[in-house]
């Protein structure tokens, strides 16, 4: 498989590059970004070994399409919605990392991405439709049949593994689900920021995007359709002194009130028994975000208030991988056909 | 005044020494510390001025009635019991900031902190029954009358100012709270300790004692007795790659749907409105725990979800100032017939 | 007096306010800055307490010397050039803190700062010969008489401060002397900057500027002044992943071999008696950046090697304050007849 | 090649099953520790999922010899000396990652390392004359007949490979080399510690060991021995807020002051063209701790100040991985007669 990366220089793209470049059962043949392009990668990064030190290019339909058969779209929202189409038209699948496809209606994503919609007109409600959402480990059947495929955000994702098979079997109330959700750094992006300095972040946290952040209504689309019913749900993000990580702390209400934390524990390590890279920690052992980085893992930990059958449910992953381009890479090792976790053996770093 | 700091080489006892040591209106006349005592204080902290650099002593009673009037027990959980009997025979004002007074009940004390119970044998119920609970802005009046003070703990300070006017009030209802805190790692004490080496908690978050942290219970204890019933909730610390600084995300339920942020904001605004010490931010500004750093603030930020009347409370503190010593010297300023805030007017440190 | 803050809203400009804002002897009457000109001092910094929470204005000579009798310039470089001359002509006294006057020589400036130098055409060679470097322990009665200061860097700072004793007293080798020194992120300024993103600098430590650093060359003019001769040095920058403080490494040889440490820790003692804000430390006590953090001081250590006579100094400071807008108090306090360190006695925020 | 790792919950250990654990050519069938002994690996560990998931058992030169063919020996300084010589006896080969070895004599050993010297009392004279020092890319050749190595330590790691070049072939002088260097934490290990607690060390930079470190006579003596004649330098290390990395900048004087950048660059180059895992960096190109975190690489940029030939040559490695586990392994790849870098081919984690 030739594989573009359109996008090459931000932490999404970078991380991609660093996951496929010694897999053989990929190439990358094309690496993407407007800001760069004309120079070569080692040019930008001379300490991650790329042994072909490709030139990156400007972003066009063309080139990607003449040099691959796959493009990883990691770009900001808005610009893939500009590519996306040319690239299927010419047979080229698309595994998008923005947000531009995770919603099926266009409509919605107008909405809530208001911004980049005034910036980007688009029409192409077709193929908000069409394109599945790239959870493998919850739509892995549709995904392997799927042209385009929108990879979900890095928050819905450490929401959503712990909340499916709760909600999808009954096991909590719909209703009064509290996601308290703590990220590091990268997930701001590489882009200049003053709000992402190290003298602004460092060594304080703070909370943002209350009520209305964008994740908010994705998490609530999905949850949704799982439960069978609309989903109202608090999604708090806060932005912490750490580079890679995040960890959320979901609380939720038990309808039946007996289950103990072991019960719930054995709920989702069956739901997730074919799932290596996801782990359900022995009750009362509670992960750092230092477990899973460096690995397309995630790691779950649940516990139950026997008072009230309230459930606090944890997870960590690295959200640069599993929150991002290793759930990237899963999604291509599905319509690749290879396993899942093809590639995607890292050993965590520790300490 | 004369103060004894007893437990003086301890995070606690260190910042009371900074706080205290060019405040005119008291006198540091003892300092109390085993592992340190013979040493003078400049031995020790080389690069903390304390003009007078007296020695740390062995931590006795006799010593610390013939040199000071009150004691600020900067203390490990249980000691503090072992002394505050001798001192108050005394005449000694106590100023307690370990958890031994916190709790009304000698049993329920003994029930949440089983180990100490094991070491220290107490059987002075009297002495919990008299205590008075030092949160300066709500029990002002008793604080002042008192010669038995025990300081919250610092996340019960960091959840209960905020929840307090919405408790009281009936605002909120008392059934499905949420707090989701976050600390930095001085919450944890000097003492060398594994989980708080750098190495293992650097660049990594983690959540622990879930459900049954000896916080909850503390907070629920005051939170009823504002609210005037039993209030069971959910809380859950976070330990957070910074030193200083602790972050409470709260989530209830309004009993009025219909409040905005807005009303919210005044409620809380109103309730506080002679602490210049509480400040309460415009709706949509969020703070960072930077940003009462090195001060006796607590900043409080409020939104509603409107959807559905759910509320967040966002407060933050510095763990060891308002958390911790601050506060213990507000309750100093108020048995010594001071201004609440005398000595705190400290400039935060930013960036 | 009345004072000017220009340039408020970067590092400099706030710690100058946080510095002033409740000193008694000054007034803060105009804040300039021109990003956020017409914005109000607490829309901006919401924590940090400004009392009068003027308005933030346009930069304007004519606006300056309506309101106030002093201006710190807190501008990047080559900015200040621009409105210098304008202010003392009309009588404001001027201290800069950028790089704009500390050369004797426009034509050196123009040599090391040429960037500046293509986007600003200065002609103002009598005030950089004017000017006076702004070192208050070294330079006091030249302060004292001065309209125009120049601040130092704070790489300068934390090198010449230790180095001038024993330059002066012809203690060391004016030759082979290595100066490696190590800087918060704070140093590299506001301004969103990809270098400094928590993402990029966290968790890591790189050197930069080798041989070519700008402060090499401002070092040497005034170490060469003191020494009476021309002295060629080695300094190395590092970026260090935390926010606040400066840490040199200062290696020479001395002239006397047979000279103890002690000997030279008497020495550097002995030449700053008279500053209180200058301490050090005794022979084996080393210090961290943080012992400093949130103070005018400057602590220093000094150790021989026996074997070859070789000496070793530390000194650590805390960059935005003695590196920056303390020594520009220090400065103001001078020309206005206050002690020294008058509005300086700020505790260190440990840990 | 069966392989035991004694200490095997320390820094050391842990990143040695790490490397290990997922490589064909080796087996990890022993593994020693006192304090965990008796429990399982995950039990330790729950996020390093080494397979066999074996007990950790009390350290015994029986036990070791039973199961494997090679010993790792992370352990304190003192320790691998009391089963070094029952190891070899029994035919096992010892890579000893302590300092026990790294003299040629024994009776300096016991100078430098004298309070380990009075609790292990040693007379093995003929091993220390006999273990071969585990610098692979110098010393391959006596390694691979080695019975006994012992590694370097992570400092004389980051400043022997640079100054190697230069001192072999005369390039610099042999006096007056200046050696600054920058560690994180867990070069500090895990044991608990005051001083390594996030709240000690978190945010702020200090200097120790001043002189008389321990590593500047291991440095000195492979120096002296490389240059053929004596060597007295001046090393000092530095404690830096991040968790892995090490940076070393280092000072000496070109012979030849006509050598131009490019030059020396090349000389090194050249010198370690055959080792991958040593990259010499474009000139005016500095690297971060960051581009060889979770790597066994070494980086090394150099640069000349051609105004008086003075050298400073910067090197980056991961203190556990180059300057520690990687290091050792590389030593076992030598021995068992496998590529230098199998199994070392980590990518880095950017950012």
């Amino acid at each position: 498989m030739n594989v573009a990366i359109v996008g090459a220089t931000g932490y999404g793209g970078i991380q991609a590059v660093n996951l496929l470049k010694d897999n053989k059962n990929y190439k990358i043949t094309y690496l993407g970004g407007n800001k760069s392009s004309g120079s070569k990668w080692s040019e930008n990064f001379p300490f991650i070994n790329l042994e072909s030190d490709i030139y990156i290019e400007e972003i066009s339909v063309k080139s990607i399409a003449n040099k691959a058969n796959v493009a990883l779209l990691c770009l900001p929202n808005g610009i893939s919605s500009t590519i996306t189409k040319g690239l299927l038209e010419k047979g080229i699948k698309v595994i998008d990392l923005s947000a531009d496809y995770r919603y099926k209606s266009l409509e919605q994503w107008k909405r809530v991405y208001s911004n980049e919609a005034k910036k980007y007109k688009r029409d192409d409600d077709d193929l908000c439709q069409e394109a599945v959402y790239g959870l493998p480990e919850i739509y892995y059947s549709d995904i392997s049949k799927a042209r385009l495929i929108a990879c979900p955000g890095c928050y819905p994702t450490s929401a959503l593994i712990p909340l499916i098979p709760l909600l999808s079997q009954g096991i909590i109330d719909n209703e009064g689900i509290v996601i308290d959700s703590k990220s590091g750094t990268s997930g701001g992006g590489r882009e200049p920021n003053q709000k992402l300095l190290f003298s602004e972040c460092g060594d304080g946290l703070s909370a943002y995007g209350l009520i209305n952040h964008r994740h908010t209504s994705e998490i609530e689309q999905i949850a949704g359709l799982i439960a069978g019913n609309d989903i109202e749900l608090l999604f708090t993000p806060h932005l912490v002194p750490m580079t890679r990580g995040m960890h959320s702390t979901i609380y939720g209400r038990l309808r039946d009130p007996g289950l103990t934390s072991c019960d719930c524990r054995i709920i989702l390590e069956n739901f997730y028994r074919n799932f290596s890279n996801i782990k359900v920690l022995p009750v009362d052992i509670y992960p750092s975000t230092k477990w899973v980085r460096n690995t397309n893992e995630i790691h779950l930990s649940v516990k139950v208030d026997n008072r009230n059958g309230r459930i606090i449910i944890l997870s960590v992953i690295d959200n640069l991988i599993k929150g991002q381009s290793g759930q990237a890479i899963q999604n291509l090792n599905i319509i690749s056909g290879f396993p899942l976790n093809n590639g995607l053996d890292m050993i965590n770093i520790y300490p």
